[in-house]
């Protein structure tokens, strides 16, 4: 299988890496890293990339900036970071990346658990990962040529111990708790599904 | 109690007037009718309404656009219609609003169903639904002074049978179930909360 992997040199794109890569063929994808770049916060940037990399059978984002920051001194300029990024990225990669999938392919996408499991700092983030998650329900009942798409939600990993302080008494996941998620998505059988990852 | 209602006239709005205007002060804001106009996809518009407003007790949402169609035609261009109106608009509601209101006051915002009952066409308005559903949750964990804030998430609504055909198999809530949500909301005592409405 194909399979595109946008933020392959990420904290978790890395261990999906590793998960996947040893019986497929692996597209790393990066900012500035892995075989192809791309900016997703740039709908061209995104088509040049599947213009590149062409037809391929999977496509796994573990991609996208959000902002942190006090609800009371939010304005709609670091509210926005996260819509262009963490969403817009991620839908775009499926709006375009719709166009050149295989058949019964599947794309992946992160959102994360504060959708509903909040945390001070957190509103925008929550914002967007909520978005992600309605946006594969929506799409899973409309993609052509039985292409699924699901959304890997995890709370806070273990590599990540600089986000620790702010997630307290939430129980890292580990990374193979994380990446298996991914390979659940890509190589089972659902649609529409937020796979949550915790602890 | 002074409320502010930003939709007054429209389907919902109407009658969420009608619920709450006999025991208080209600100030019907629109985008061309009502006692004030804004422009919700601005955010100086928006801080202006409240500057001439001034301190309230409570904010009603119930606009806000979102774009119908297939998925595999849409671009980012349809696609950010509902981020920057239904979602962006009643974000910054609220963002802007927290500086207005006063202590133990209430955000309402209008979500919808799509965000897990999903239809054709509907992929970027489930999107723009989970996003306000999230971002109650998320907001409600940091609004100063006891202020609260929820989401109504009304299915399609016995007032508009335009949308009937593309919600095949929903029984349209009537106005009185989405009216009585929003009076829930404001006179009740719950925070980072989701409020179905089905018929």
């Amino acid at each position: 299988m194909k399979i595109v992997i946008v933020g392959a040199t990420g904290t978790i794109g890395k261990h999906v890496v590793k998960a996947l890569e040893k019986d497929n063929e692996i597209i790393k994808v990066g900012s500035k890293s892995g075989d192809y770049q791309v900016d997703i916060t740039s709908a061209e940037s995104i088509k040049q990339l599947f213009e590149k990399i062409g037809k391929f059978d999977a496509l796994i984002s573990t991609t996208g900036d959000g902002h942190f920051g006090p609800l009371n001194e939010m304005t709609e300029t670091e509210f926005r970071i996260g819509l262009n990024s963490k969403l817009m990225g991620q839908v775009n990669l499926v709006l375009i990346g719709q166009h050149y999938i295989n058949p019964k392919g599947s794309f992946t996408i992160t959102s994360g658990s504060l959708s509903h499991d909040p945390i001070k700092l957190g509103a925008a983030v929550s914002t967007v990962n909520g978005a992600l998650n309605s946006f594969v329900i929506g799409a899973s009942v409309e993609l052509d040529n039985g292409v699924r798409i699901n959304a890997v939600s995890p709370g806070v990993v273990e590599d990540s111990p600089a986000y620790f302080p702010y997630f307290p008494g939430n129980v890292p996941a580990t990374m193979h708790q994380v990446a298996q998620a991914y390979v659940k998505s890509v190589l089972g059988a659902q649609t529409g599904q937020v796979f949550e990852v915790a602890g």
